[in-house]
């Protein structure tokens, strides 16, 4: 299949799958994302033809960021794994692509050269998403390192402290931007879950300190329960990322576009809320801003790209979304984001 | 398989796949009606035997033109792909059946050859599916050499501007009744969608202009959502037909008969509305005369027909679906078809 | 598979497969009963283990005629396709049971010798179910034939005049007590549908005029809607049996048991109702009874058994779900058959 | 596969398979226990990340027992079936696991020796799991046995009279426990269920004349209908175990996790509920107890312990889906178990 036949970001994944080895490919693919999946492509849309859409846009602005459409790059780790080019080739097609990189915690590239290859033309660095690290003054070194390096907001993720690495990393793929783990030793008859894992979670107190820690843009990403994201408001958080880690934390829970709904309908526009699980298309796109999201972000399908054709399939990738963003929008009338409401949905008719 | 061997109208489907060359045969069966045709076959009906239906007929007048039956054939583009004989035998099929036949902006055929071949007895020709043509001076000498030609009334589609042929036509097939495309530059930086497809599609405006320009009946094709059912009759139009394309122009619209639902209870009496979509059998016409359309459009199945045989394949597809019809008629105790109403409906009693 | 290793009435269906022709396997299988067995399987029991059960039975009467447990055989055409012995090995197998046949219109073997075989010890004969016979006359000479040979109710069948044999009957198996058919002409330019079968099928007036041929108890196979329910007792009728034909007359009805729901709720107890369609094992015959059915009719099952072994194999399918029933009552605290009402399903506790 | 690779209590079925001969095998999976498993499958749960759990942990007290967590073995027939250890391997391994262990009439090894191997540290004896046997003075007997050996509790299975052994024991593996088994002749006419299995079931009466053999907590064990639930609580009964039987019993009764929620609303606390039936994992657990339960028995995952690695085998089982539960309440922000109730369920935020 040659770059012109692709037509639609899902091409890719055959591509992927040939170029990576089984365990990276299975480690990519793990989790159960089909839920989320299925609940965007249930939603239906109604056309609306004979409308005038001419000059529309996707152009938005959050926090005095401004964007040429609302897909971003959601943060993944260790992306040496699926292309040797990592991270910087990500940050890059985003960059050229007029959208958002965000950079993870465990990326397998430094943060600086990130930057540096992720930042806009208007000097405006990526996002970085930051885990918890076991403790404030470790954690804070981590922020500290991310926010001098030039990334322009942070996304703290609070969902997946518990199950981690299935894979065991090939040579010169590494969490270079972290300290050495520290032991965690527990009592004896202690529980590895209770005094282990979770001993060293953050908890609000934490997440009210780091809210102390820095005047740029804190979000937060795991929330799923609109009193949790209520409550992330009041510490002083300035946006949630609607996410279930594409199924990889916990079985079982709703779909993000059902969590979606439901804290959208509770913050009544206190913040924005940006959503991420289960994007495979523009369509997908659209569904999501209807349901008051005002960006989201991809995952999988821009690795796939990644792990295909590097730097060119990542652009390629957000470019297809944007482009069928752009197409359910004419057809349905819409002219500009802020057009994309519930009254776009079937059933409100 | 022979034709006596033939008790269904999907009994043709294997016979025209034979036929057709494998890209022609996906671009028949491309798109996704199968919403369509489950939604139909979900309706349940309540036989009424024990009924008195001695007489019953299927006859139908719509805007003073009077039909055998509602079975009308959908204005299918390049039926040459299909056949050698192409628009010219559907139509002939369509006439000696006592049906109707709708010619595509994009037959293969001289609008005028097809006329011929498709006048009813009383002389009333086919009706002409109007694409909107880049702009106002192309588009009305499109309508009147449609109307020169005999054409009885005019269908104007409004749903399908962006994505068209994915297809390359074979030699010697062509949309002979179209002048040749206006190029269409973009100014740099432009968007391909609202400043491209979208610059040169028709708006309500276009509409009002459109009206004006023809004394025949002027029918709507691809609206979906009630509002817009309501403003094309205020913009003087005649009637609607229901469709959403066959699942070719957007992904994860309701379906069909979900929207002639709606549309029906919104007009209220005030226009006749077609259905088309998913019609697959004589029990299909009548769930969807029973949601209140007038008359139905088929579309492939009448294609499978001309693919295996010809003329005589097309006219015995819409034998098979009337007699269907009358079949179901009978054992619902319905006379004509004015008492086919939701009452036959299964969950009204 | 020997006897013994029969457990459940399905496990006859393999052995009548290989044992008949293909096309009478497909015949006697044709026709969509899923959704039926389907509806059955849905309805959720309740147990009520520590009851008291003893001394419990299955007993029931009907029009003064008593019954050691209510399942019956349906009549089913030509039954000499599936085993040499016919309707008099199914008839005998019913009687030996303690249950009640139903002879066919459409019988294979004169009804008197069916009668002989089929009396129950108290000298009551089989049921007759009569379809009509293009004329009152001819329909007057076969209800007097089987009145005559001892039958000691009479089932008019009123739903199935359109589609009938879609198997080429071999030598030897016919319709012994019909009269030859008569020639339909139909007029020039009329309906084969309209003029043609329905014009010869019976009507409300008809119904009327057979009440009074005969005092036995009479009752309509084929009525779905309630208020044709209604109206057939208003007419004298005696009793209901619910079917819709196992899916054999018309496509997309509502499932018997759907509509042996609304019938029975609209009765309200004015008269018995029997259920037919999809009975497969003893509590899909506890469910028809919950939902308000006196006594059902089993098809395709006993002719499994027909197929399989004769006589022997009918009598063992009865047994079976005589068995299944009585163990069904029992684990539902139910000791006799009026015990088994809609409290004993899920949902109302 | 070796343990290391074990992840999840379902890796234990091939092993298990692979261990057992082919009738025990499909001995131990018989019955449709999918719907229970679907129903748990399909509570969704809300992450409530950044609670603190410092110092969680599973502790219960039932009836002034106390046990680590609330993961039981269900009672199981036959034991040696699946492993040489038999029930004592089982029991040991609840024992070491701090769980509980319910010892079947049907148990394969002595009481006593089983009570052996299984108490715990504190003494407590496992429980004993009595089957009606046939008349009070038998039946008093068993209990004596069991109470005399050490067992601590009663759990009284009133659901499964009617079908018990579809398999052939092979030589040396019988109910060591039990009195050979009375001859129940039938009178002539009388019917196998009514008269046969069901004369020798226990009633209310029995119920009654049980409670007051015995000062250890009787649990009653088959019960689905609040109602009932509710009459075993006047008659003195100390708690309910909610089960279908993994779908042994009755085919189509609702699933056991539907009428916990209806038992538990109807007892609003009286005494506790245990549940049983479809647990697969620590997060059915979880689901179990917010709609109500306040334990769980584990059936098939501990016998697939049990026949790929004996004691060892079943101790793992309990610790894998102990610790899904510990990490189930550690994301969902819960403590200790009476942290968990509905408000952990999605669907009420």
């Amino acid at each position: 299949m040659n770059a012109s036949a692709i037509q639609d970001v899902s091409d890719y994944l055959p591509l992927a799958e040939a170029r990576l080895p089984l365990p990276i490919w299975r480690y990519l693919q793990d989790g159960d994302d089909g839920d989320n999946e299925r609940a965007l492509v249930a939603v239906r849309l109604l056309p609306r033809p004979l409308s005038n859409v001419r000059g529309g846009h996707t152009r938005l602005t959050l926090w005095n960021q401004s964007f040429d459409h609302p897909v971003m790059l959601a943060p993944v780790a260790y992306q040496r794994l699926f292309h040797a080019d990592g991270e910087v080739a990500s940050a890059m097609a985003a960059a050229a692509q007029g959208g958002q990189y965000l950079i993870s915690s465990l990326a397998s590239q430094p943060v600086a050269t990130i930057v540096q290859a992720g930042g806009n033309p208007d000097g405006r660095g990526p996002w970085f998403q930051l885990y918890w690290q076991n403790d404030r003054p470790r954690t804070q070194r981590l922020l500290r390192s991310a926010v001098d390096a030039g990334c322009s907001a942070i996304v703290f993720t609070v969902d997946a402290p518990v199950k981690m690495a299935t894979l065991a990393l090939p040579d010169g793929v590494d969490a270079v931007n972290l300290e050495p783990p520290v032991p965690r030793p527990i009592a004896p008859g202690g529980s590895e879950v209770f005094d282990g894992f979770m001993a060293h979670a953050p908890d609000w107190d934490d997440l009210a300190w780091l809210r102390q820690q820095t005047k740029l843009p804190l979000l937060i990403k795991g929330i799923l329960h609109p009193d949790d994201a209520e409550r992330t408001l009041d510490a002083g958080c300035d946006g949630i990322v609607v996410s279930n880690h594409g199924g990889r934390v916990m079985r079982g829970t709703p779909t993000s576009l059902d969590a979606l709904s439901h804290i959208v309908r509770r913050l009544d526009g206190r913040a924005p809320v940006l959503f991420d699980s289960g994007i495979r298309r523009g369509r997908d796109v659209f569904v999501a801003l209807a349901c008051g999201a005002k960006a989201v972000l991809i995952g999988r399908p821009y690795l796939w790209g990644l792990a295909a054709k590097g730097a060119m399939g990542v652009a390629h990738v957000i470019r297809l979304i944007r482009d069928e963003l752009e197409m359910t929008m004419a057809l349905t009338g819409c002219r500009q984001l802020s057009d994309i409401d519930r009254s776009r949905l079937a059933g409100t008719e």
